[in-house]
This record gives C-alpha cells, structure tokens and sequence, in this order.
C-alpha cells in the first residue's frame, strides 16, 4: 500500500513534468510558426521560466526521496522487484533523468535557457547577415554552458561523451568514430564514382511551383501517408521538425521554396516519420517520461527510414503519381514515374546538409562530429570554425562554401546549445536498415505495398516491433529486441551501394 | 535599502505571475485556433496546471509579508507614501488581487479549471447538436464554481455583485440596473420607430465572398488602422477573440462566414480595438500585474468605439471604399460609399448577440443580465434558462428563436463560468461615447482623419489620454480623469438617436 502510495506521487510529479514540458513545447512551436518578430525576446523569457519551473518541480528532494522508497537506485535504478515491469521501466528511466538534473543547479537551468533564446534570435541574424562574427559570442556562450553541463555530469577529461551521451545513451566518441570511420571511406568513393556518370534530368521539378501548390500537396501527401490530422497538423516554419505538445497532438512542419519542390515533399515524409513514432506511443505511457522514442537516432530511423527507404523507392513513387499530377494538373504530363524516380536520388555533393541526398548527407555529419569533437577537447576554438567548415568540405565533399551563411551558419543546432545532436542523424540511417531488413524479412510483400499506397502493414509492424516500447528500452536493448544484432554499418552499406550502382549503371 | 529589496522581490513574484499567466494565453490561444480536434483534453490538463502554478506563487505567504513590508494593507492599499506613484498604484493592484486570490483554496482553483476546459468542449457540442441537455450539466458545475468564488470573497447574500466585480470593479447589481433600465426603454422605443421604416438594400454584401477573399481584405483592413504587425497578429477562430501573449505580441482573430462578409469586418475592428488597448500600455507597466486595461467595459469602450462610433460612420467608409474596391475588384462597380453606410448601420433584431446592430446590441445585453442575476438570486434553476431564454426574447427584440443554438447555447463565456461578464459590453458602450464626446473636443477634424484614413491623431488621443495608464486606475477614476464625469447613459443615447433618427428619417 505504501509502495503504491509512493509510486502514484512519483506519478504525479512525473505528469506535472511532461504536461509542463508539453507546454514550453507549444511555446517553442509557436516561436517557430507564428510569433510576431517582436515577441522573441519575452519568449525567451517565458520559455526560461517554464524550464525552470519543471527542473525545480523534478529535481525536488521529494522525488529522490520517493525513488528511494520505492528500492530504486544508482545500482537499482529498476526498484521494487515486485512491481511490474513498466512500472520498473518507468522507475529507471525517472532514477537515470533525475541522477542527471539534480546535478544541474537552477540558476544555471534558468540561464542557459535564457541564454539559449538569445543565441537563437543571434543566429538567425548573423545568418540573415552572413556575419558570423555577430554570432561568435553567443556560440561561445553555449559552448560553455554545455561544457559545464558535462562537467557537472562528471565527465571531466571527456566533455564531448557527456554531450554526446544526451541524445544517444552508451554513445561516446570511440564508439561513434568506430562506425564513421568505414562509412566516411565508403560514402567517399561511392560519391567518387557517382560523380563520373552523367546526372539524371530533374528540370522537370526546378521551378513553377508556388507555396499554394506546394502546400496542397504535402497535405495531401501527410494524408496519403495515413497521418491522423484529428491528432496532428502540418505548419510552416524556416527549419522542418516535428514537436509533440500532447499524446493526441504531434505537430510537423515544412517550407515552400520556390525552386525546391522535393525539399517540401521530403521534409513532409520526415517529419512524418518522427510523429508516427510519437502518434503510435501506447496509452499506458501517455503523459509520461516514458513516452517519447528510445534516442534521437532511433527517432532519426524512423523518420529517415520514412523519407530514404520508402520515399525514395520506385513503387513508393509509382503509387503516389497519380496523386501529385491530380493535385498538380498539366505539370507532370511527359515526365514517367521512373524520371521521377532517378530526380528524387540524385545523388550530388551539396552545401547544404538538410538538402543533402542519400549517399553524401553522412559525410556532412561527419564533419560536424569532427568539429564538435575538437571544440570539446579544446583542440579547435569557436573562431576557428569558419574556415575549418570550409577545409573540410572541400576534403569530404569537394565543394566549399561561398559564405558561412551557407557553411558554419547554415544550421540551428549549435544556437540551441544542442552540441552532440548531429551524430543521431547518421546513427538514424544504420539502425533505420537494421531495422529495415527485419521489417522486409516479416512483409515480404512490402514494394507492393508502397506500390498501393496502403501503408497499415508498415505502421503496425513499426509500432508493435520499435514504436510500442516508447524510451522503456534503451536504443542497444531495442536493437537488440527486433534485430537480434550490435549496431552496424552493413545492411546502411549494403543497401545505398546496391541502390546507387543501379540508378547510376556503375 | 531594505524597502528596495520587498520591492523588488514582490515585481519578482508579479513578472513571473505574468509570464506564466501569457503562457497559459497561448495554450488558450491555440486551442481557438490550430489546435487538433483530439489534443482538447490533454490542454486542459496542461491549463489547470499553469492556473494553479500561477496561483500557487502569487497567493504564497512570501507575497503578502512583502506587501505588508512595504505597508500595503486593506486598509491602505497603495503602502508606503514615499514611494513614487508608479509604485503605489502596483502595491494596490496587487493588494487587491492578493486579497482576492488568497481566499480561493488551490484546489478549488485546479478543479475549476479543469472543470471549465470540459466544460468547454462539452459546449461546443452541444451547440452543434442543440442539445442543451447534454450542456446543462456542465453549466450547472460552473455555475456552481462561481457561487462558491463569490462566497469565498465574501459576498453573501449577494452572490451576482461579486461576480460582476471581477470584471467591472465597484459596480454591482443596483449600479448596472440603474443604467440599464432607461437604455432598455428607449433603445426599445427607438428599434419600433426603425422597425416602421423600410429596410436599406444590402443585398451586394450578402454571398459570394470566400474566405480567401475574406481574408485578403481583414489583412489590409488591420493595416488601414495601423496595426503593427510586427507586434501581432490575425488569425481565425469560432470566436474572435484578442489575446495579450506578450508586450509586443498581441493576437486578434476573426471568421469567415461564406453569406456574411461585414461580420469578418467588423469583428476585425472591434477586436484591433482592444489590441490597440493592450499594445499601448507604456514599457514601465510592462509584464507586470498593471498591464492590462482598466476593467472589461473600458476594453469594451475602446472596441467599441473603433466598430463603431469609428467603423460604422460615413466618412470612415469614405475612406476605406478605395481600399476595398482594390482587393475585392468588380463587386462594387455600381455601390455608393453611402450605399455601404445604410448597410452597416442596419438596426433589425437578430437572434445572435455578436451579429446584433448598435440599437439592439445592449437588449441582448440586458436578458443575459437579468437571467444571471435570476441564477444566482435563486429565482432562477439553470434547467429554465431555454424557456426564459425565448420569453425574453420575444419581449425585448420581438423575435424567438427556434433553436437553443440560437438562442441560450449561442455564446461561449457561461461554458467558461464567466458569469457577470456580459454588462461590461454595454457599459462599455456608455464609457466608449463618454470618452468620445472629449476625444471630439480635443480633435475638431475627426471626421477629416477618417476620411483620410491617416488615424494617427486617434489613436494618440486614445494613448495619451486612457491606454498609457494601463490598470493603474478604476474605471470610475479614469473616466473621471478623462472626461470629469460619472458613468452615464446621456451621450450614449443621444448619439444613438441621433445617428439612427438621420439614417431611417424617422
């Protein structure tokens, strides 16, 4: 009885936390959406208050002392052999989150989030501006805070691992380096080869297409992939993402560039993929820290296995071309799904990461992990970052950036202080074939169903093997659980070489 | 020294009040306007619990010791003398506040807001399925919660009056009627007079006008009145609405109905009315408990006042006309300014309040007056209001309606427990023709400058004279301060007769 007593207020206060958390959630979509210019700065303010009040909330000596009761520990996190299973999940991950917040103090809480705002509002002027210079001490005021952050964290003599720990449990730097190294070589020199043959015809998609067009479409295409828009809505913001402000509310974003059609599309199946991971979170975690994915790169599978494995397959695009040229009239009349096909992989070196393809989008993450690696060891400083930015893309990529609107600045993580984050990208696309290979294994009619467009075999495999454990697994145990197998950069190999040696004839 | 420090940890308390108060504005906000239909019952999860944090800090026993530190008490609400008059006006806001919110228990105060979010969504559709039934049990909860608030503060025995003080302080029930007993006769008298005379054409405003169009033209329109739009913004929703979510970000929205383009009009007016309000208050009052306007019927003066003594007179459409002949071209090829005037200023009883003409506008008013203060006498069962609803309805407008969608189920604000809210609209009728009998003194050339449609001097009237003190003052204080005269019914009704006895030639 006193047991339960105890787990309902660890509840409780857990519930507080998320709704809380939800709702700074709401303010930030917002901030991205539709904030007025003028209301950044009493956002941010707002914003460092709700963050504040949540760290206060769960870091409360009456949560540690709850999780005490209730038998979890450091060496224990689990609890109470007795309880049932995911109420011992529920007590590692709370006994893992709070060992980690309470080593935060709140003053140092409530100013990086409002650091954080600041930093945002900075970037996005020095990027309008191509001044990095106007950016460089806000970057070097987030670069400390995540310095200290780690510290705190006791990763003293290895900063980089505690940041990179966030996003990925067990990840650190060897681990990573370990699987970037083969893709790096790999990636390289099937660019090499890609780079000799002659590049498909994709002229077709270049220009025409205004915002209205494009808006039609993607809402067509969020429900041609069967999302629920009474439990979701597709909004506009300058960076796609996706953000969940309550279990029956996943909202995801794109942008309408007038020369980019497929940086819609393709942003719209992303993001899609992240909100059926979150959509397909059961009720029994609803409203708790249990209900989110196991890691930003098992997030990143889904959405990645979403917008490269089924977006950009043949049967994929032969199901949906029916659906594009009724919404787009007179535009398409020449061109075969096939052409459609070969534009949507081609496969080029760009300035851009978020509009990278397929085969070179690792190599721009790489340089990122490199980057961010040497700022951490103290081996590279924020000043350096520009030209360092433009040293490596040339030796990766073999482009170089004109200016560091479209190098250094190009990307928001680091304004949110969010170093560490960009390895879950590429980390996504390994365990997303892992993943991948099991699903093809389990539906073995899986082209045709993306040739039908009926995707209800897909999304019950996805949630009653990956999306129904929510973060009760850590990404190893998950992996593990479906696939049976250690992280690896095989079956993301194999796939994108077989793939690209037949669209490219090499 | 030490006063400095009360002082400053007691604008502590208030900012953060504020801050969480706005962000609990935008989860309102968004839940009129973007939300998806399936995410209503986790945002009102997340709003009881941002209304209770909220109360939680500001009714904490640190804010009334700092408050009794620097000498505020009920007695002597505005504290310390030698403090400077900003200061003492927020000490006496704040007192009064305390005071209030102190007698409410907190979970009084959750209950009642979860209570009112189902309430909410229970109204929705009930309206839809005028099915009052399914409403009445919800309305009796809510009506419930606010005796009990009233009680709580003290009131007994006259439960309405201190409802009516929440939002028009210091007038009660023998106050309101005393104004509302001669409006009713003569705005009756005067709606029979217009009843005999024939009705203006409006035919050319009545179909074909979609929202797209609809929309285009609200935008300009916000414009045209010199909204900054960098400071807000228009959106849409079931109910219009203005919303503060930060000193720079106020929000209006709007609707479009397909057979009724003046009612996206109008409603854009009346609402940059308020907005114009809460984006004037002076940076010193800025997130602070003094931010806000005077009380409901000096908000409702101002909206009021731009719809219109401002957005239905004759040279205001003089100058607009251009200005929609230009976004909505061939439609008014063969119309007179003066043609959209008699349009505009149709007075014909309506069964919907919002869509009510300035002659009848305040007899919807006073039956949602009487029947509220029929509630919570006792003379009144909640189950009677559909019947009493139809009674009235044929007595003060001679129309009855057929449905409880049209009638008692129309309006949102009992589903919300905002009961004693409704007098404020027509007292701020009365404020509203009060101030402009001053404002007119002061700017002999106004109908010049709506001619011009350069509002400038308006709206730095409007600044200068009422929006600059914010809630610094009562509404009798500032109506005295602005135009030396109590509350009165005389230059309302005279501008009324005046205005409808040219138009019908009666």
């Amino acid at each position: 009885m006193e047991k339960n007593t105890s787990l309902e207020k660890l509840r409780r206060i857990d519930r507080e936390c998320c709704l809380l958390a939800r709702s700074a959630s709401l303010l930030h979509w917002d901030l991205e959406t539709y904030l007025p210019a003028q209301g950044v700065e009493e956002r941010s303010e707002q914003l460092a208050l709700l963050e504040s009040l949540c760290h206060e909330r769960f870091t409360s000596t009456e949560t540690g002392r709850l999780l005490d009761e209730l038998g979890s520990s450091a060496d224990n996190p689990r609890g109470d052999e007795k309880l049932p299973d995911l109420e011992r999940d529920f007590l590692r991950r709370t006994r893992m989150d709070y060992d980690r917040k309470k080593k935060l103090p709140l003053d140092f809480v409530a100013a990086a989030a409002k650091a954080e705002g600041l930093s945002q509002a900075a970037w996005v002027e020095a990027k309008t501006n191509n001044n990095f210079a106007a950016f460089l001490p806000h970057l070097e005021t987030m670069i400390d805070f995540a310095r200290r952050q780690s510290l705190y964290w006791g990763f003293e003599g290895r900063v980089y691992d505690g940041l990179l720990d966030i996003y990925e449990p067990n990840m650190g730097v060897s681990e990573i380096a370990s699987v970037f190294t083969p893709l790096r070589e790999r990636l390289s020199a099937l660019l090499k080869k890609i780079a000799s043959k002659p590049e498909p015809d994709f002229s077709f998609l270049n220009s025409g297409f205004d915002a209205q067009t494009q808006a039609k479409f993607n809402l067509e295409l969020m429900k041609y992939l069967e999302f629920n828009t009474q439990r979701g809505r597709l909004d506009v913001s300058a960076h796609p993402f996706t953000t969940t402000l309550g279990s029956n509310d996943v909202r995801i974003t794109t942008r309408y560039l007038p020369d980019n059609f497929l940086s819609s599309i393709f942003s719209t199946i992303h993001e899609c993929g992240h909100a059926f991971y979150e959509l397909d979170i059961p009720e029994e975690l609803h409203v708790t820290c249990l209900a989110d994915g196991a890691s930003m790169g098992v997030h990143e599978s889904q959405s990645r296995l979403w917008e490269n494995v089924i977006g950009r397959s043949l049967p994929f695009w032969e199901g949906l071309f029916p659906v594009l040229k009724k919404c787009v009239p007179d535009r398409f009349d020449s061109v075969k799904a096939e052409d459609l096909y070969r534009a949507v992989n081609l496969a080029k070196p760009s300035l851009i990461r978020v509009e990278a393809d397929e085969v070179s989008y690792s190599l721009h993450i790489i340089l990122r992990f490199e980057l961010e690696q040497g700022l951490f060891s103290g081996a590279i400083k924020a000043s350096d970052l520009p030209s360092l930015w433009r040293t490596k893309m040339k030796e990766y990529l073999g482009i170089v950036p004109e200016t560091d609107t479209q190098g250094v600045l190009q990307d928001v993580h680091w304004s949110h202080g969010s170093f560490g984050y960009f390895p879950s990208y590429a980390l996504g696309n390994l365990y997303g074939l892992q993943f991948f290979r099991k699903l093809k294994e389990d539906i073995p009619d899986f082209d045709n169903i993306l040739l039908k467009g009926k995707f209800s075999p897909i999304h019950e495999w996805l949630r009653d093997n990956i999306h129904k454990w929510g973060r009760r697994l850590s990404p190893g145990e998950l992996l593990k659980k479906v696939t049976g197998e250690e992280l690896s950069v095989d079956p993301f190999l194999k796939y994108i070489e077989e793939k690209y040696t037949a669209i490219y004839r090499i």
